[in-house]
């Protein structure tokens, strides 16, 4: 399975006033990390990717977390995110953040590849590029 | 059910460059939704609960979504929430994301009552007072 | 001098651990504000307004605020907002952001008429439309 | 003068539907970039320095900014941040923001020294430790 890791530095704006982080910054962080793990298995940026395949983007149809230890500001965490599945249309993450090497949150997505203008309103699956289906399949 | 329902104005800052919402922020609008929920059950502000009950939060510790309709800047969706179950320590809620009257986003969350300082590290599940659990639970 | 007002509940999630509004969040309530009082004063919504006039938007080349009160999640505060000046291809909002009556933040910005594409890297200031410099001018 | 670099990635859910940097995102990083520098200064994690030095924090009372070229998702830009003046219980920061090297935003902050408990309402400007002046004065 292809995994890209990267470390990132919980900050105090990413807090609330319990002075952990307010979790939907939870998934600002996965989503980064899955455009990582794309750029690396595509071998070129967002920008560049969005263009080479004339797609509109691969927006998120389903997630599930769990949260089993809080994290805080000036914690370094590890987030692990690697393809599960690859189907005709979509494709499955699963994020593993690690604080000192423990899970701390986990988070599975269902993502969609979609061409269309999403600003018009008009978005549709549409099947991936077997290129990309290779590339995410990897092991 | 206790439902809890309010409207919300998707904004410019909300929406990613395809235009559509940065899904993270349907998680802040959840979280305030919760919020809003618990201040009508209990009868006082988010603040004066805190304190009321001496406790130091409903951290998320299980969420699952489905995406079905994309929003965009400018829309005023409609947030239904309510509380699906009650348990010793924890509570479930569900909401419901509207445009138009159609479902757009589902959010089911769990939620854990702790006690404790989150600063610290110290966390901890604790059962819910009764007149909490009585609260949540009025049909 | 135009001006729009508008309330916004500040939320648990736009607090920092200190458990008073993080302050980048007071700049995402100005930019809603600036929207809401060009859809105002163009009477039409942001979507349709830059359609209608064929520009890319009007992007902050400059901005001054002072913090005087902190606020607090719970807290609704008003945020009265007015255009001070037209220029050519720019114009000038003063925002004030009021608690209890008290002002909290103030903040004033220079936003600029844009036409290109700033995905492209192309974005570049050009005359605001006379129907749109008479309606920010108006008293 | 004491100064402070680092590197940002520029995140597609820090852009706006234009494509680029939703500029309340800028405060966000010149907020952490602050701390960074006082990490350094002080030789602590902000967690140990709010404790070591028994404060509330250091919140923006002034800032003033502008905004030159406009970022990009996929964009690394090199914040250096620096102190440029220790009053008593103030001090102030700038912040350059280096797209490929050039200037793309700027911004100045009067960050304050308070005590007292901000969750309460209350917060008083407090004169900084002389280690801190020391340190923060260091060229």
């Amino acid at each position: 399975m292809l995994v890209n890791s990267r470390v990132v530095r919980i900050e105090w704006g990413d807090c609330d006033p319990a002075g952990i982080v307010y979790y939907p910054r939870y998934f600002a962080f996965f989503d980064a990390s899955t455009s990582a793990l794309l750029e690396r298995a595509l071998g070129m940026t967002k920008d560049d990717y969005l263009k080479a395949y004339d797609f509109a983007g691969h927006p998120l149809v389903d997630t599930q977390s769990r949260f089993l230890i809080p994290t805080r500001f000036g914690d370094d965490v590890t987030i692990e995110s690697g393809v599960t599945a690859v189907h005709r249309s979509s494709f499955d993450i699963h994020h593993r953040l690690l604080k000192h090497g423990a899970l701390a949150v986990e988070g599975l997505e269902t993502r969609v590849w979609v061409q269309g203008d999403p600003k018009a309103g008009r978005m549709k699956a549409t099947p991936m590029p077997q290129a990309v289906v290779d590339r995410l399949s990897k092991r």
